[in-house]
C-alpha cells in the first residue's frame, strides 16, 4: 500500500480468470474492468466459478468462443450449472509477441518457449527463422515469467503484450501470429445478488441477450422455438446446438439475440419460447 | 515387403491425418478404414487437405467437433475451401493412458510428459500422485515415442493405447482422464471424383446429411431457412452459426440432418433452401 494521498476512487474490483498473470484472459479482465482490476489467477475454469460462488471475487472472466477453435463448451456447461449472470462481453484479438529478458537481441535467439497451441499459431515465423528451436511450455504468460526469472540469454517466449509488462520483459517482435483473425470472446460474470456495475457508461452500443433452452427431439421443434423470435422481428445472431450429456438425441441450444430483456417484445418472445421449451434460462443481458 | 504368399486382398487405403503416428486421429483412421490403413501423418490440418487434393492419399481424416471443446472451426473452413465429400463419420472417445518404456514400473515414475491439453485433462491423477512432475511436450503420441527412444526409466507419457502399440511401450494405467465424456467426432473425406468406398457394408444405421449455407442478415432469415426442413418433417440434429470472416453481421450455418440426399423429400428440402439461401453446399451424405 502506498502512503501517498490518493484521490478517492472506488475500490478496485477483484476478478478471477484462468491462466497465469498476463494470459489473454487477464487482458480481457483489464478491458472489462479497467487496468486497476485485482486478479485471481486460477488453474482450472471450474476454480473461477467456485471463487465467484464463494464470494472470493467480485466477478469472473471466462472465454466463451474463439474464431478459430469454436465454443468453449466447458464454460457453457459451467454457465448452466452455476447461477450467474453475464453482465458484459469483450473480444480480445489473440496477438502473439516474441518476448525476451531485457538486453536479449533477436539475433541471440536459439530457442522459443510457449504453449504448443501458441507455437502452432506462429508457424510462418518459425519457417522464416529455421535457426530457432520450438520449446513447448505450460503456458504462454508462464513462459515469459520463466525466461525472465532464469534470465535466459538465447531464448524468448511467445505471449501477450500484457505479460511483457507484468514480468518486465521486452517485446522483440510484435504480432508474429499466422492468422490475424484469431479472436476470443469473453464474458464477465457476476452473481445474481450483486448490484449492477457501472460498465460502459458512455456506450451507445445496443443490447444482446444470451439464453439457453432445450426442446424435445421432434422434427420442427427448433423451427417452432425460433418462431418466438421471428414472429417479433427479433434478430437471432448466434445459435449453437449441443447434445445433452447422457441423453442421446436431446439437445441444448445456446442463442444470442439483439435486444434487451427490458423491451416488451423480448419479454413476449421469452414467454412464447417458455411455452415451447422444456427448459429455458436467460444467461444475461448486456451491451453488445 | 514380405515374401510369404498372401491371400489376395484389396490394396490398403492411404489416409492423411494431423499429428504423430498413434494420435487419436490415427485411431479414427483405423476405425474408419480398418487396421491395415496406410497413414500419412501431417503437421498442420491444411497439409492433409492439400495431400488429398493432390492425390497423395486416398482419403483424409479430420476432427470436426469435440464434446468438451466444441467445433474445430478451422476444419469447417477447409471443408468450405476444398471441394471434398464427407463419406463417413466416427466418434473416438479420448482415453488417456499412462505409458512408459518396457520394464518401467509405476513406482519408478518421477515425470510424466504429454501435450498440455492432455495433461490438463488428467488433473485428478496428478492430484492423487503429487510425487509425479508434469512435463509439457509437443504431442501426446510424440511423448510416447520420446520416452521409448530415450529409454527413460523414471518417466512416462500420456497418450492413446494405439501409440503404446506403435512404439512398443507398455500401458501402466489405463483411462486416467478426469472426464469420460470427452469424445471427438471425425469425418472421412474423399475427392468428388473418387469412387464410393465399401464402408459400413453391414451397417443398418441411418443416413445423415451435412450442409453449409448462408442467409442474409434479416430477422427471421434462419427461421425461414429451417422451414425447408420443418415443413417436410425432417429432423435437424445439429446447427451452428459462424460469423463470416470480413463480413460483420453475416453468418454461415452448419447443419446436420437425418436423411439421405437419395430421398426425394431431402432433395425437395434442399431445393427449397436453395431458394432462400445466398449460398448452399452439401458437404456429404453418410452413415450416422
Amino acid at each position: 500500500m502506498s502512503t501517498r494521498k490518493k484521490q478517492p476512487t472506488p475500490p478496485a474490483l477483484r476478478a478471477a480468470f484462468q491462466g497465469e498473470p498476463g494470459a489473454f484472459s487477464h487482458q480481457a479482465a483489464m478491458d472489462l474492468l479497467g487496468p486497476a482490476v485485482v486478479v485471481l489467477p486460477c488453474t482450472r475454469f471450474e476454480d473461477l466459478f467456485v471463487a465467484l460462488r464463494d464470494s472470493q471475487v467480485d466477478a469472473a472472466v471466462v472465454p466463451i468462443e474463439n474464431t478459430l477453435h469454436g465454443s468453449v463448451h466447458e464454460n457453457y456447461d459451467h454457465l448452466l450449472h452455476y447461477d450467474f449472470r453475464i453482465v458484459a462481453e469483450t473480444n480480445v484479438r489473440i496477438v502473439h509477441n516474441l518476448i525476451a529478458a531485457p538486453g536479449v537481441r533477436f539475433k541471440d535467439l536459439k530457442r522459443v518457449f510457449s504453449h504448443p497451441v501458441a507455437i502452432n499459431q506462429c508457424l510462418d515465423f518459425f519457417a522464416a527463422n529455421p535457426q530457432i528451436q520450438r520449446e513447448p511450455f505450460y503456458d504462454t504468460a508462464g513462459s515469459v515469467k520463466m525466461v525472465v526469472h532464469e534470465n535466459l540469454r538465447d531464448a524468448a517466449a511467445i505471449a501477450s503484450a500484457v505479460s511483457a509488462d507484468i514480468y518486465g520483459a521486452k517485446i522483440l517482435k510484435r504480432s508474429i501470429e499466422d492468422d490475424r483473425q484469431n479472436i476470443t470472446r469473453f464474458f464477465l460474470l457476476r452473481r445474481p445478488d450483486q448490484p449492477a456495475l457501472a460498465l460502459d457508461e458512455h456506450a451507445k452500443k445496443g443490447w444482446k441477450t444470451s439464453l439457453v433452452f432445450t426442446v424435445r427431439n421432434q422434427p420442427g421443434s427448433l423451427f417452432r422455438a425460433l418462431s418466438a423470435f421471428a414472429l417479433r422481428d427479433l434478430s437471432v445472431i448466434r445459435i449453437e446446438s449441443r447434445p445433452l450429456r447422457g441423453r442421446p438425441w436431446e439437445y441444448l441450444f445456446y442463442l444470442d439475440l439483439i435486444g434487451s430483456t427490458a423491451e416488451e417484445r423480448v419479454q413476449r418472445a421469452l414467454a412464447h419460447l417458455q411455452e415451447l421449451a422444456d427448459m429455458l434460462r436467460v444467461l444475461g443481458c448486456y451491451r453488445a
